[in-house]
């Protein structure tokens, strides 16, 4: 069986990163894709649950796997700890699943160092308009916020240079449709289908 | 604009490849993927073309641009010369076209040497038995012609580690759906897409 692949996804706010995600997990009868669930030390919030929106951890047990080198990246944002299981993604993988991890340029960086066959997915808005009204979509923010907004995108967007792939996200069934060709095309490269295709390789290889 | 893709394509007989080449180009409306035409020292065929099946020309004419580096590779099949014109493919590159070279594997050695970016696809049967009753269409052939088709389809096969990506062709609409989900993916590729929306990637990256 071959192995699943990594996908790294990023995007500045407002492109429909979580949105193409979701759709693409949904469509997906077989099971052989999965999103990584984040641990985090920051309280559950109504409607979450642990172990789909993230692990719940207290701040000694997050503090305990890092220093056992259990995150592929761990980050700090707000006072709350973020982390990536690097065990639970392996384990996948070892199942033939893909899994997508969405997480900005900075961890990206990290990921990519320790996951060198993982696939990075970057997604852009169709524009700089488009992008302004995104981020400004109940229309009630202060000019310096949607400005801050603005500088923050611009700078996860000048990190794109860094990704595999990008999708622009005008379209949303484009995009979409983008998304799953990427997915598609990654498991018929050469060592995936070796991969899969073993005995029937061995067969046709073998001397009559 | 972005620069077009070139891709080898390789098979045994009976893998489909043909077929496959000819689906695709067929259900493309936007005339931006064209088949390599070779050059070619052999008599023109009943139902053949000029500058459709082959560019016929003289043995003197292709020795000439054979010294001028005019190929990207050439061989010579049963006394006959047969060759890829590289201006031809860099210029329909340099329109943004892909270009689909339908070769064997050792063109695609001396192609790959030459063309580094170009992508390579290598298309499989489902399996030995269908193989052999593919190769044995006809019904009619020695059991020693079948045992050589069958040799000459092992040589071919056992070149696909060199590819980029591989296409099993059992259901040929899923292998048609695969090839085209790879070209989609090509087209996703980082550098493609940054030449295909510098203007646009220029305003989001632009300060307020």
């Amino acid at each position: 069986m071959s192995k699943g692949t990594l996908y790294i996804v990023s995007a500045p706010s407002g492109a429909g990163k979580s949105s193409l995600i979701n759709a693409l997990l949904e469509t997906n009868p077989t099971y052989d894709m999965k999103v990584s669930v984040s641990h985090t030390t920051r309280g559950m919030r109504p409607g979450e649950a642990h172990g789909v929106h993230y692990n719940f951890v207290s701040v000694e047990e997050f503090k305990e796997l890092a220093e056992q080198g259990a995150f592929l990246e761990h980050a700090e944002v707000f006072g709350n700890f973020y982390g990536t299981s690097r065990l639970w993604i392996e384990q996948q993988l070892d199942k033939g699943i893909d899994v997508f991890l969405d997480i900005d340029w900075q961890g990206a960086q990290q990921i990519r160092r320790q996951m060198p066959l993982a696939k990075s997915i970057f997604i852009l808005p169709p524009s700089k308009d488009e992008l302004e009204r995104r981020l400004n979509a109940r229309g009630q923010d202060s000019d310096a916020v949607i400005a801050r907004r603005m500088d923050e995108a611009r700078s996860e967007i000048s990190h794109y240079t860094e990704y595999d792939y990008v999708i622009v996200n005008d379209d949303f069934d484009v995009a979409l449709i983008d998304f799953k060709a990427i997915i598609r095309a990654e498991r018929l490269k050469q060592d995936k289908q070796a991969a899969k295709y073993s005995s029937m390789l061995s067969a046709l290889l073998a001397q009559q």
